[in-house]
């Protein structure tokens, strides 16, 4: 069966410059695999596609169902990595129109904003039907979650009555602590467990990301499939074997050379999402103690008639990824007209699958002469089984390149500046001194 | 009324840096003003708020009355200028799941992407329904419009009769030649004229935007109020009292300290499109002759989950430009738990904008602390005027910005590279040298 390619032989990059880092990629390989770096609390992921609870798997599965025969409409409350994987599975793995046109129930996604008219349309959207939830959360206090946990709770109690409410309330949560976990229990809802060792960016193969892509109708066994595939590659110490390290260290390499952005581009519009959920992967892992690649992200070719002009000709301080699938899902010829006012006769008989990648490799040759490094992943077919291999992909170059860059991969001090000054404000008990302070700033 | 503020005392720029720039932007005024500088041919949308044919004007409003009464889909063809000022207009504007509950038409989007995925399952959403069509391209042969709108353009004639179908199209094109011109002519469509000085990028004012924007309900002639507004409002040549033109010089003091990203922030989900349409705006316009600040955009707080932590701590290349809006649109208000598990009880009576608010000044001191500089833009509500009154306000101050940067900001030399690699590659009439060569590098 064929894999995941990776190819940077237009990234402008020497022999030797590989060659030096084979070394520290080895060091790292061994460092993560030996828990004996920095975040070393957090490496559950790197196994996780052997050794997740296969009994949660299947009840995850089998709730799945539930879902699917009660509900019209199922609601995923959760941000950052609570929502993005799963968001990125179903939206490459399903309908480009789901929400319009799926047997299965309706997916919306709450408590990634603090947005009142967000919140009051989707309330009315779902008026008069029939809802389940699955509210994402670790701690259960995360702030935007838990304030539209707390309207959909009202609404379902309202709505079913609070007996039959908390049979349509699905809690994805800290195995044993936080308040998320208490209200759990003491209302008696279904809980599914987030591992203690696996942050909130690298949990899509956890019953965050596989509980709300079950009820997509997608099969999460493949997906976990391809996950252990990728685990098995990608074990190869040595550089030269391994492309999933060869990722991390071109990045590397790049970033040395002053290639500061990274630009993701796709030429499917339905993996928009894996874009947004790997600028997560990323610029949280690295984007630390004033060093990191600054994660960017395009569709093409949409986006070539917004960005193309910069990418071809602004400041160079930037290289691209192409995220390339081989085998597109559907195509269509395009036919032949009496009379060719639009040129396009040329094309007769031709797929837009053919022109699109014709665009691809004439884009390709352009941003190369342009002094764009380009790199490539190429996956065969965007189907559950590379997606999982695609996702641990990402994840596991993101952990070397993090060791690469001299950073933790795996925390994020950054986020708790922002958090401390919002609850400061907000009037939360606790911060009167640090609100002092800042009234006086604004 | 209230007028868009622009608000840069967190920039650190000091007193002296900005009067620096007095006499370059009196200049940069003159230049736009008199058309005297690089791009001159393409200055239509100065004046345009004043200066746009009224009676075609009238027919858009009364075309988009006929479409509303009689199709159920709309469907935009369109790429880049063509489509995003629409796109981001209706998703400000309208309910945040329009397609879902919308009296009116729903709309879609095509000929932005050239995946056979997407048209296949737009075919299959629409299937059935009664739709109009508005084919947006100035020469009608760009690539991804023009086959679009060959697939819908024999769906319709196959679905209506060419009788029939003909009614249902709607064609904005230039005004005297060109494929698309033609074509229109000879089948009888209904057209709308793209005017010869306005760029794609600046067109939405034209109608390109307005069209679609009155298909999906909304008050154009209260967007040209806004933008004629905008227009009388940034006429002032004098740097100090121009707030527009102080967004211009201040993004050019930052580039020039080596803040070379900016990243437009929002805190409402519905202005995501506003940002993907500035991206084309200043990218386009200014990523050029190897300069321009690099547009990335965030939709917070989400992407506090995913970019946060970048921003606070990673590379200092960036500056933060901040869409707020002064009052939201819906609220909803935050009730009492009798338990407070998830600890925000001290929330209780507090609306969902007041918290966004708190967040939103919070992250505005942690990312100035973090070192990044932060700019404001307010807007006083999103509704149609202030719409028109912030797109003129982009409009203006990236022509002015363009000229202190040293660029012509009225063209795109840039994407003709990849435009002619791809037809080299898709075989082409014409274009069989170069693809000789390109076929040896592939």
């Amino acid at each position: 069966m064929e894999n995941i390619y990776f190819d940077y032989s237009n990234a402008g990059i020497k022999k030797y410059e590989i060659q030096y880092l084979k070394e520290p990629t080895r060091k790292a390989h061994e460092v993560l695999h030996e828990k004996t770096g920095a975040g070393n609390d957090f490496l559950g992921w790197v196994d996780y596609p052997v050794t997740y609870d296969h009994k949660e798997f299947e009840k995850i599965k089998r709730v799945a169902q539930e879902i699917k025969k009660d509900s019209e409409v199922f609601i995923v409350i959760g941000i950052g990595g609570s929502y993005l994987g799963s968001r990125a599975a179903i939206e490459a793995l399903t309908h480009s129109f789901y929400n319009l046109c799926s047997d299965g129930p309706q997916i919306y996604f709450a408590g990634n904003n603090i947005s009142g008219t967000y919140l009051k349309h989707l309330m009315e959207v779902i008026e008069g039907k029939d809802i389940s939830i699955n509210v994402i959360s670790k701690s259960g206090t995360t702030t935007e979650p838990a304030i539209a946990f707390r309207v959909f709770k009202s609404y379902m109690e309202e709505k079913y009555g609070k007996e039959k409410a908390k049979e349509r309330i699905y809690a994805t949560t800290d195995q044993e602590k936080g308040a998320l976990k208490t209200l759990a229990e003491k209302e008696g809802y279904e809980t599914f467990a987030i591992p203690d060792d696996v942050g909130g960016r690298f949990s899509i193969f956890t019953p965050v990301g596989l509980l709300p892509i079950a009820v997509a109708g997608l099969d999460i066994d493949k997906i976990m499939d391809g996950a252990k595939e990728a685990k098995e590659l990608y074990m190869e110490e040595d550089l030269d074997k391994n492309l999933c390290y060869q990722y991390a260290a071109v990045r590397n390499i790049l970033y040395r050379k002053g290639k500061i952005i990274e630009v993701l581009a796709n030429y499917e519009p339905a993996l928009h999402y894996i874009a947004e959920w790997w600028k997560q992967l990323y610029g949280e892992s690295e984007g630390k103690d004033g060093k990191g690649i600054f994660p960017a992200a395009v569709d093409f070719s949409s986006d070539l008639h917004s960005m193309g002009q910069y990418l071809q000709d602004g400041r160079r301080d930037l290289f691209e990824t192409v995220l390339n699938i081989d085998c597109s899902k559907l195509d269509m010829e395009i036919k032949e007209e009496a009379e060719d006012l639009d040129g396009l006769n040329y094309l007769t008989g031709k797929t837009m699958d053919f022109v699109n990648k014709k665009a691809f490799e004439g884009i390709r040759l352009a941003h190369i002469d342009g002094g764009v490094p380009n790199l490539i992943i190429s996956i065969p077919k965007m189907d559950e089984y590379y997606f999982g291999q695609l996702i641990y992909f990402f994840q596991k170059a993101c952990g070397i390149s993090g060791y690469l860059l001299g950073v933790n991969p795996f925390d994020q001090p950054g986020v708790e500046s922002y958090k401390k000054n919002m609850f400061a404000l907000l009037g939360k008990p606790g911060y009167e001194g640090l609100r002092e302070t800042l009234m006086k700033r604004i």
